[in-house]
């Protein structure tokens, strides 16, 4: 689908405009022309961004195909950036998805395109159609908008991650489940994943607030100055998370272990208990005594009382040994 | 409950302040105003802060809700700060609580916002109504002694931190209980948290000191550097802090980890001291021997006497050997 | 192998130019040449850089050894660059191997030196030849085209560790094979030595990029920007990948101690399980009973059927208390 | 007790100088004063500092208060400093103590104040009196020579505790006793407590050394930045040392680990060799054989010399094969 | 032995100069003075220092002492560096030794002092000595090519240990020997060590090459600046190898973790195999049947053998699920 909106400060906001009305809005200086390509086959994106715009086939090429990592281009007459968006209606205990979000922008107009819909993109154009007043009427504001909603999106799935570890330290105390490793291990993978989108993605916001593009008008920097401190704490945010991450395995471990110290104690309590007395059973099972040697002293009544007193007496009296003196603790 | 305060160089400090009375102070270049709002419905909240102050909707939304990170915005006309300060009096065994508190300045006035009444704001009033003389008595100076308390509350936090992992480190050696593990995630967690307090509000700090803001007057950077100072440095104590927790997370593991290694050397002692003289008497208790069999020379009294004294003698020698040699130290 | 390529801007391509020839254009400020020396004898390699470009016998040194270091030398007249490239076919699970490719480089030609021929310099000349009217023709631009094709041979080899990395993690769960850590072993060096390069590499094209070197043309310095951010990504890409064999290592060694765990709970439930009933073998094994004493009342039918129901029932009840309670999880 | 001492560039050093003289002596720019005081109850000293120098009150309280963190005041006419400098006469094993010294300075007058008198300034002040020639006769020239003797001692703190590292390095090879894991636990509390001592102090020197107090001479810079190189070396010390205690505790747990390897192996071993042939005798103790049933042919001679010869030949070929293969290594 | 050189511009070189020609040399402007002294008595050597050259007596009680910390005095008319060189001869399993050497400098004369001759300057001396065309004939030059053969030493000690670390990679593997912790653990505190001469050596050098010192030709400034490159990277390289042994002794201790997983296995699936039949074998052997009680129907050869059978297919079948099953890998 291609989406089209234009409008100029005297002028209602139109969308559905034809191709011929299209071109002559970017014609008109005063005229500002939003277009959205999204779900749209290849053939006919690839024919409005050259026939309409004019980019650069290079650029298109690489619109066209994922191109994975944020980044902007100065093509003289227009900026392009590859920018990564999250979904925010994912579960974020499986691999997280960003999606691929680029942008054509001068100070006429703002071409954005995605493989599929997207709410973020939506919002903004929703917001850009009832708020047209309220709105300052530029596509470098409409960028803003957008890359702030992004940030926001961002935020939120960061604040996900959170809830999501923080469930998991709790959870690792009462329940330490080897299958926490393997969530642990996602996050991990995922929030480094993250961070080498937000990475460069902070670093085109900078080059822009910087006012490294001159096509862009001088206002605009302090916005995109605004979004980097949003991506900026982001970053900060997600280091933060793999610390967490990162402090919940060990905590983990160290739960896993103190379980494993229990389970040793058990083996040698148990152990300890039974051998010395075992050994006894097995002295007086030996074929030492009655009938086969006259060793009467040792089989009768007193001797069987007595080795049965040390057989109860012996555990239990270490068992409280055990217990009091801290001996196994 | 709204508290308001006027004064001037020349004038004595007023409290109890009509809202005209407000409207008129805040007309006069020399006079200035500090309204402190707290434990108010938000309604009449936002009308004092609409009507009298004629702030920017936006903004005022930003102070009544919840917006958690340390921030600061320039209206052009005056500066809106959100800011975090801490509970003195809380279980810092817990999770940490701060608490949000808002702030509108310019070199005439300075309105502060929370939900709840606040010892830290609470003692800078007093100061300032005590001590009107020796304060040099502008809206940015009070700034700055509600940021130094808050400051010093958060030093307070840390010391009690500190305190806390201190007794942690003792307690590690002579009662590794597991519940220290919970204490420790605990402290991490909040110090992580405490840290992204401070990161963004050091950061509006140096941005105050740095002179960003012409609204506020030279003079005032003295003071926000200083206070800048307590911030960095806290943010290193935290880092500290956290290293701390860190230490103590492997200690306690090591600890946990020697306990064990004894439980073991336990449980291998008396397997070996038991296990061949076991196996002794299971020798004898054999049917190969008299009556079974003709073989005399196996259950006599001298064969006997010989292996009670092996089974005497083989565990007092193995625990001699064990304990001289430090085979199994 | 020597091979040579003239060209200008009025001018057609040539290749297989004679040494004669290749004088008279380095001669001529508006005639460019490529020449690209690999696969061949040290000999001829020296005569053509000191015969015909008559560069610092040093510089030919440090180009006809193996120098290992990426660096840059201004030699007045030209520089000198020793970089690295790595080689796209190799198995990314054993150690990896990069090459030293050596470049002599001013406005008016370009040398290229390696040992073996290589397919990174391969597709540039390719490039070179096919595409000469799209490529703004000066030896910088084709320092940056191999620079470039490098930098895309170094990301697609760290994409190869990446996913190697994925299936590590994942196979670290259902088969936590020891020789995992040969393979994390491997890895972790190949990276650190792979960060060894890149490093020397990146500052190399950071100087390139500063303007350090008035010998290249202002222009240029765009162009190694670009390139300069490539190298400055890898190495951060490199340094996400130790960071995430790091974590493998970690979760492979909780997976280990997980199973180590399970073993010893085998261990401890099969001992405590069979000591008591066994020792209660023993203890019905002794001498003391029938016919040796006439304690007829330990060895009748009931005493037998009520140990043979201690010796079904108690396992059984323990099985059952164990897996209820959750005493040895 | 007060100290006072009083010189000029044709004057020589006179000490005991009475309040009025000293008084005199202030208000003469030629003249320079040092004043030291220790061990000297609070009240006299506040009277000191408040009628002879007439120091700002707040000042003087944070002078005969703790303040513990190092740092710098400008107050105008004065500087006023919070130096800690350590103890060199205490046990590194235990817990270290710094002490705080506060120092009033200005071009004409220095004057140090510490609660109990100490060897580093002692140290300066016999110096100052015997070598007043070759002595650059200023104030912060005898700063100078306190900051770097103070330096001193921190560095020889930093090898005392270099040595005790080393020593438990080697110690944890031969005896890896839990102690160890104290002694570490209180040196990394120690330098911890050190590096936050450092860190201010450094930041002191810098602010000096780079000029940002006029009231200094020029001149004086240079040794600032001097003691400064000190101390972040010191700074840069100490972290290697909490590298070095981080290191040695991971040793120790490897040794430990080791060792507990070792017990785990002997245990195995036990047990591998005894489990086996103690079957055998319950095999043979069984009540199937002679007299119950007829099966004379499993209690005859030849089978006992069999299961005899196995429970000789099985063990010891069990050990021959254990160690031969390494099977248990 | 104090070994002189004198040369200039249009003079050959000469050795073994008279202190008197020595002190006609220094007063020359256009001549050029190496003096080299090692293995020379403390007292011969301070008279040349003091009587020929002048120095300062501090500076010479520092040449003369071991200072160990790299570093740089400005004298005024001459620098004074204290630097650290290598032993190339050495273990480096051991610990390695750095030796001092200190240089004083000027325009016009370089002297150099070891307390033993050492190669790395007796390389330098003969360079000179045979090259003196090539050499750029100034003191500053000297210094840089002997600092550039102390680097060269340094990176030859760092591909040692590199080596020395790849070797025990891979003998962990197939060896993990107790052994190897304490290599590491040396190695570790060498690394460390080394890093605390590199780091001031590189400062000492940094300072130079951004002409710090007035007292060196401005030309000379590009060399310095070579060789910090050198220590720069060197000081990375040894980081490096820091993480490559910490991570040597995570791979070393995943490894005896692995064998102590194993040797725990051993135990359980002996103790899983052995336990149920004995406890068998002691079931039987109770006195609960023939000829004590007439329990005929548990003694009888059909029981035997199906309790023989048990005894064999319990185990063998056990192994075979333990095997299949996977249960205890």
């Amino acid at each position: 689908m291609i989406e089209t909106m234009v409008w100029s400060e005297n002028e209602e906001i139109r969308t559905g405009i034809s191709t011929a009305d299209l071109k002559d809005a970017l014609t008109d200086e005063n005229r500002f022309v939003w277009v959205n390509i999204h779900d749209e086959p290849v053939e006919s994106s690839r024919k409005m961004l050259m026939d309409v715009f004019d980019f650069h086939p290079l650029a298109i090429e690489d619109a066209l195909e994922e191109t994975h990592v944020p980044r902007i281009d100065d093509w003289g007459g227009y900026l392009y950036l590859v920018l990564r968006i999250i979904d925010r209606e994912q579960d974020f205990n499986e691999e997280f998805k960003t999606r691929e979000l680029d942008v054509f922008i001068n100070n006429n107009y703002i071409v954005t395109h995605q493989e599929q819909g997207n709410l973020t993109i939506e919002k903004v154009w929703q917001l850009a159609l009832r708020n047209s007043q309220h709105l300052r009427s530029t596509p470098a504001h409409l960028l803003y908008l957008i890359l702030d909603a992004a940030a926001d999106d961002f935020i939120f799935a960061a604040d996900k991650i959170d809830l999501i570890i923080n469930e998991l330290e709790e959870r690792v105390f009462y329940d330490p489940d080897p299958k926490i490793l393997e969530v642990i291990s996602t996050l991990k993978q995922g929030l480094m994943s993250l961070r080498q989108v937000i990475a460069p993605q902070r670093e085109v916001l900078n080059k822009m607030a910087r006012g490294d593009y001159l096509i862009l008008e001088e206002d605009s920097r302090l916005y995109f100055r605004d979004v980097y401190d949003h991506f900026h704490r982001l970053y900060e945010i997600i280091d933060s998370l793999r610390d967490l991450t990162g402090s919940t395995l060990e905590i983990y471990l160290s739960v896993v272990n103190n379980r494993m110290g229990n389970v040793m104690k058990t083996l040698t309590i148990i152990t300890t208990l039974f051998m010395p007395i075992s050994f006894l059973t097995g002295f007086f099972g030996m074929n030492f005594f009655q009938p086969v040697m006259g060793a009467t002293g040792w089989t009768n009544f007193t001797v069987f009382y007595i080795v049965l007193g040390i057989m109860i007496l012996l555990p239990v009296g270490m068992l409280i040994f055990i217990s009091r003196s801290g001996w196994l603790k």
